[in-house]
């Protein structure tokens, strides 16, 4: 199968830049000795990404493949269902969502959860059969998770009792980060906050034998993972617009694309339709935040590799994307279903509406293999 | 099974409200005698929804419930799979695409494509089968179509020969419009522009039966639609924060929310998380651009009616919403695991990442029924 017969619009993984990116953090990860890479699967959520991801020089035994993070239980379920058991669930828990980690770890899987909440941690240690939990600090990102000072660390730690694991934090404000220097000063606080709470928890008597941090600026750009167990780390794998915008990755390192093909031509206006829009790429505009705005994504040629210049979609209706293309350079006059590949904003939201992956390799337009996601809920 | 019992975030869909708005649809409709509504399916996705979008009092026998619009083939193959056999796909054909409906067609379906190339015009009649195609009119909305006066529309047509059936127009700028003064101007551009395209075909002897517009808000708010045979339109039956906005219907219409659960506390700075983040709502911001900018969206109590004020979804990450609370109203303090629903901004897009609805009737909190929803490609 090659990319020409594709049906449209279809994702498309570039396996050998996936690979290139994931010995990259690999190589990141590992100059800071024993520091562990649990991979977050948010953006993949693929058995065949993952086990990719997780395949190091230092492999343990087949029988311990590694642990990684999810962002729902359903990929919780699938993971486990592919012999993936060492689960961080990243998300805040509820009770109703504890039934149903209690359920997979009575399969043998040890899903641990995260709360930033007294209530809730009560609520996870009196449980029948108590998962491991991590408290969530703060430090920086402002959206969930206890400051590393705050009194309430040790009272949501004594609650826990047993079933307290360590700590965890995530730096999503490194996505505000403009430079090396600033993902690592971000990665330094980042690192310093969480390193902190354990350090607080151990004093009051509590375990903390997990210390998490991470996101893919900070687990890549941190100069120091002292006191840290394991970073967590999800966007590095694919890339996208946004993340060569702040300096993740180069421009191309991007492994995922979406694959179009061109339903209007209008030469006149120096624009073209494509049947990428606003499902097949998401709404997300990230690039509006960065020194360059690519709209609703970025167009190359079905390669991959080679853009129109500065063609970007400009407008993202359902299932329509408008490519306004670049004037100074030559439009490509392309024809009724000729097919172009458009890099997105964000591939975690991008990837979401695609259930499967065509896996092609580096300049070559053959489909190699078919990879199926697990989306939804 | 009650809402409180849901896993979250799902999709809940009041029938109540669907079916208030389908009957102010079929009025809207009904006042101008012959005219057919072909409801779009793109927003619903759902068999039992286009069961109940083509249930009228003037219905057909059960051997033809009418016909509907679609925005993707996937949906086409499921609708005829269901028994849905009279289809306009809205897209702009192309090749390919154009034998993946030859292939439906040849099961006893007829679905209709549409085109605005010339040399696509050509190689529908060339196809072994060739479907029945409208020429796409650009009428406003300057996305596809050709313009009613230009000279491309007789040769599209004459290229077409026998395939052509007629012509067909989306004033998609009609969400431009802000009041229903702008809705009624907008539908009468829209009109006089596609009725101006069919009698150009007809009096160069071309074939122009199907004279088919629309978009929620034309569809609804038209003074006059003589000369059309059809309008179509697709999210007036879910309704969603923009469309009320901008006046499709009023703020209590809205049938589609977002079930979510609260995932963390933070009284201090007014705020709270739910588990329904860029994901289950999308990153859709069209309230961006109305007199009221619900962010991500509003949200509401478990029962869906009531608002604890202006709460609304202002930060959204991939699994993250973050809910800043209305200071001037009673900070409902909802406890890890509570269930509240968000109201989308856009509802087609937010429908999108779910692939089933949890039917509840308007003010029950019972789970009446699951219906499926057909996604991607």
């Amino acid at each position: 199968m090659k990319l020409v017969d594709l049906p449209t619009p279809c994702l498309v993984l570039d396996r050998r830049i996936l690979q290139r990116n994931l010995d990259a953090m690999a190589r990141a990860v590992a100059r800071h000795g024993t520091v562990t890479l649990r991979p977050h699967m948010k953006t993949a959520k693929s058995i065949d990404v993952a086990r990719l991801a997780l395949a190091r020089p230092d492999a343990k035994p087949a029988s311990d493949p590694g642990g990684i993070t999810v962002s729902t239980l359903i990929e919780a379920e699938y993971f486990v269902s592919h012999g993936i058991t060492d689960i961080l669930y990243a998300v805040g828990i509820t009770p109703r969502k504890l039934e149903q980690v209690a359920k997979l770890n009575a399969t043998g899987a040890t899903v641990m959860v995260v709360t930033d909440d007294l209530d809730t941690a009560g609520i996870i240690a009196g449980h029948a059969t108590p998962p491991r939990a991590l408290i969530e600090i703060d430090t920086g990102e402002h959206r969930g998770g206890v400051c590393p000072d705050d009194p309430a660390l040790i009272q949501i730690a004594g609650r826990l009792g047993n079933s307290l694991a360590g700590v965890m934090t995530h730096a999503g404000n490194s996505y505000g980060g403009r430079s090396p220097g600033d993902m690592r000063r971000i990665a330094e606080a980042e690192r310093c906050g969480v390193v902190h709470a354990a350090e607080r928890l151990r004093a009051g008597g509590h375990t903390a034998s997990i210390v998490s941090m991470g996101s893919s600026p900070t687990a890549l750009h941190a100069g120091s993972l002292a006191g840290v167990s394991e970073v967590r780390a999800g966007v590095y794998m694919f890339g996208d617009l946004f993340q060569a915008e702040i300096g993740t990755h180069g421009p191309d390192d991007i492994a995922v694309t979406v694959l179009a093909s061109v339903i209007g031509r209008q030469p006149k206006h120096n624009r073209m339709l494509i049947d990428a829009g606003a499902l097949a790429l998401s709404k997300d505009r990230s690039t509006e935040a960065t020194p360059h705005d690519f709209g609703y994504g970025l167009v190359l040629d079905i390669g991959g590799r080679r853009s129109y210049g500065n063609a970007l979609v400009q407008r993202a209706y359902q299932e329509h994307g408008v490519v306004e293309l670049d004037p100074s350079h030559p439009a490509p006059n392309l024809p009724i279903g000729a097919k172009v590949r458009v890099a997105p904003n964000h591939a975690c939201l991008t990837a979401a509406a695609h259930d499967r992956y065509f896996v092609v390799d580096d300049g070559n337009d053959t489909v190699v293999a078919v990879w199926p996601r697990v989306n939804g809920w």
